[in-house]
């Protein structure tokens, strides 16, 4: 009845960012054919407090390197948020991809009594590395991959389910 | 280096089903303040072909359901959907969580490798218990749940991930 971190945090992960690879590469086929600029979709938001879909995908990027790094106990690499066009989004994704592939699954053995730290706003706070995947990572992961998609298939893009779950395997 | 499936397919997923009763609390106050009906955000929907909120829940709801009794190897109970009102929702959330909560962390011994199968249009889908796990029930709960949030949060419902994390335990 136990499943391992590695499945989890490299594994899963790595096959949702690649679904949302494919997520994005729909977004630019869809910009292309109706003959607009694929940035308007980079800016696009459900709200106009809310952030837009670069910044859901750079959220999607961190979390997903964070934890493996805070997880697996290595280094993660510091990347700027700067991408302006699909493209740059994309290429954000497949480093994460080949980041969260790069920590062997041994790295993780011991990770869920990992003690975690995370700054947020005038806060920081302080857990477990099984209280961090279960309540903290896979659920903000999920969330702001499900955000891109929203924002996509707000705007007309032609996806469903089955691109953001991929093949099962 | 490993984590139980009764700490994710029910401590986790009762703990954000939880979360959801509070941001359709949010959305039922929201209208209460505007002074619109608060069915109107149950039929709410980001694009024209997309589910509405109410079919969000009742899949984030069935999601759960069958989540527990496939992993495990009880029988989910029936429910039909029916619900028309934030609050029978609200309901349909609160009997859900219930249920997540009756199945004992016993059950779920030797769940990872329970034969699933999954029926969908045209396909049965046949897979281990650890597959279902990572690559069916948990990314589908958080995008529904996240779907239901989206919806809200796009039509002026003051919430924030927060609502969505809750407090980390």
């Amino acid at each position: 009845m136990k499943v391992s971190i590695h499945t989890l945090a490299v594994e899963q992960v790595a096959h949702t960012l690649q679904q949302l690879v494919g997520l994005l590469d729909k977004g630019a086929a869809h910009a292309e054919a109706k003959k607009f600029d694929s940035a308007v979709l980079v800016s696009s938001r459900l709200a106009p407090d809310m952030l837009p879909l670069s910044k859901q995908v750079q959220i999607v990027s961190d979390t997903a390197k964070f934890g493996v790094a805070r997880l697996g106990g290595v280094e993660a690499p510091k990347w700027e948020d700067t991408e302006k066009t699909i493209d740059e989004l994309k290429a954000r994704v497949l480093k994460t991809i080949d980041f969260v592939k790069s920590v062997p699954a041994s790295a993780f053995e011991g990770g869920e009594d990992r003690d975690i730290k995370i700054q947020i706003p005038n806060r920081t706070l302080e857990m477990k590395g099984l209280t961090y995947l279960r309540g903290w990572l896979l659920p903000n992961f999920f969330f702001h991959v499900s955000m891109t998609y929203a924002i996509l298939r707000h705007n007309g893009v032609d996806i469903g389910k089955r691109d953001y779950l991929g093949e099962l395997k």
